[in-house]
């Protein structure tokens, strides 16, 4: 009972996370408040949609649940007016896009599980599920998606391994819960660390000449 | 009997519309045939494809009415030896394009409330039947999508307003011609109304300075 | 009993030499390993998805023969310590990249048959499977689609030849290898000979001026 609602406390701020990054990229780019809400929208559920068309899952969560719109919708709102005190707080928003992160990847790999696919696979539709919105945000806007590129600090590292956790532990009959919270934590804080610390990931050797 | 035929040639107009856009921003990006064709079809059927991925309707409609492929074509062959003239003929490609646009977004709202998805539901997935072809050709065409730029007329929001008249009707089991042929005059109207005024969408105020 | 063997071996070579163009155009965007290892996957991968998602086959097959997933991973270690080398082995990568399209196109038309989609439709699937990855693989990258571009060599041309050839053999109940591989080899060859002889799409007359 109080799992539950931590759960959807922990989503919300995912969702919410995520939203925020596509309204305020839109804000970047000098868009309407229409892209704002195209972006933000697509940011939010972009991830999570990938993963249920490929699982065969429609209509996707996002269109079952359509009250979650309220969130990309709400984060426009609130980033067309206040986008310039929201880019002064440009950590929260570091903050909860890795909790984000976090909490996507690995409940996307828990769902793969649960639907059937193998161990391997839940870990890629996770990482899907993670890094999915932010990919289609960036190329919407005209951008390299982040995550690709080499002065970006570690994103989807965190989501690899962290997955793997999860996945690893389904498979031992761990109790969800038990399997994904603390994943989810280490993907948060993994990121989070990378931040701080300016972690990038490796790069080829030539490059560096 | 003649409203079917009705529908059909508005449908019809809509699609060469898209088709026509989509090959005239290959001969604008300097594309060569193959472009062209490439970027008329994902234009003509990118929404409906989407539309009906999400809905979980496989194969879409577009691969099982393959004969719609000569709309494209045709474009693409019109396109190739009379691009001169037709971007002479700007204006009757945007009144095309609104038409098209009023068809596939009511369209795609009935499809969707056929199938059982919610009201709100409906009304995003007819705005992205009506929006997605023309996004995924200015991400082919290396563009930033049209629909998100603030000096763009109003698009996305008469799509959005025309759905929510649809799917309301028919939540009130309005007749679908009923339900579908105002809103789709009325998202075209509205859409040449803005072009026509130059009517633009709101932007965040710091954006002003 | 050996054709099958051939088939592996013919597939597995086309996934790897799409998995190398996409570490490769990593390499050469400057992105960082999992910028590499995305790219390659996506690429690998991309076209027999979005066919698989489109015919309804969900999970697609990249999803369920997940050690497939070796073949990106090896290509992005391969290009991160051996890019300058393959760089300069570009001839065979155009040679790979040919074999690749030729296996894919013909595979995705013959499963859109074995599915009960139309022969056009089955053409369409075949050109979207073979030219897929590629398009997603530029998309991501930040560069215009090479398929689409007056400066490309024949690609999708031969494509649409060959499945067309492949869906017509098909439609006479020819066994499935000779209806494949002697199209796979009609599109490779093509392919390379137009990239040996320059030969370009044609292009819309008023641009040449």
């Amino acid at each position: 009972m109080v799992s539950t609602v931590l759960l959807d406390v922990v989503n919300f701020v995912g969702l919410a996370a995520f939203a925020l990054s596509g309204a305020l990229m839109a804000v970047r780019r000098q868009f309407d408040v229409i892209g704002m809400a195209v972006l933000a929208t697509i940011t939010t559920f972009g991830g999570g949609v990938i993963r249920d068309v490929l699982i065969g899952d429609t209509p996707p969560e996002a269109l079952r649940n359509v009250w979650w719109l309220v969130v990309p919708l709400a984060a426009t709102a609130v980033a067309f007016f206040f986008h310039p005190q929201i880019t002064r707080l440009r950590r929260a928003v570091v903050v909860f896009d890795a909790i984000g992160l976090g909490v996507f990847a690995v409940n996307g790999s828990a769902k793969a599980m649960q639907w059937g696919l193998s161990p391997l696979a839940a870990v890629m539709l996770g990482v899907v599920t993670g890094i999915g919105g932010g990919i289609l945000r960036d190329v919407l806007g005209g951008e390299t998606p982040a995550v690709l590129r080499r002065d970006s600090q570690l994103y989807a590292i965190p989501a690899i391994l962290g997955c793997t956790i999860t996945v690893t532990l389904l498979a031992l009959d761990v109790h969800l819960l038990a399997a994904t919270l603390p994943a989810a934590a280490f993907i948060t804080g993994v990121r989070l660390l990378a931040v701080w610390r300016r972690w990038t990931g490796p790069v080829p050797r030539a490059l560096h000449g």
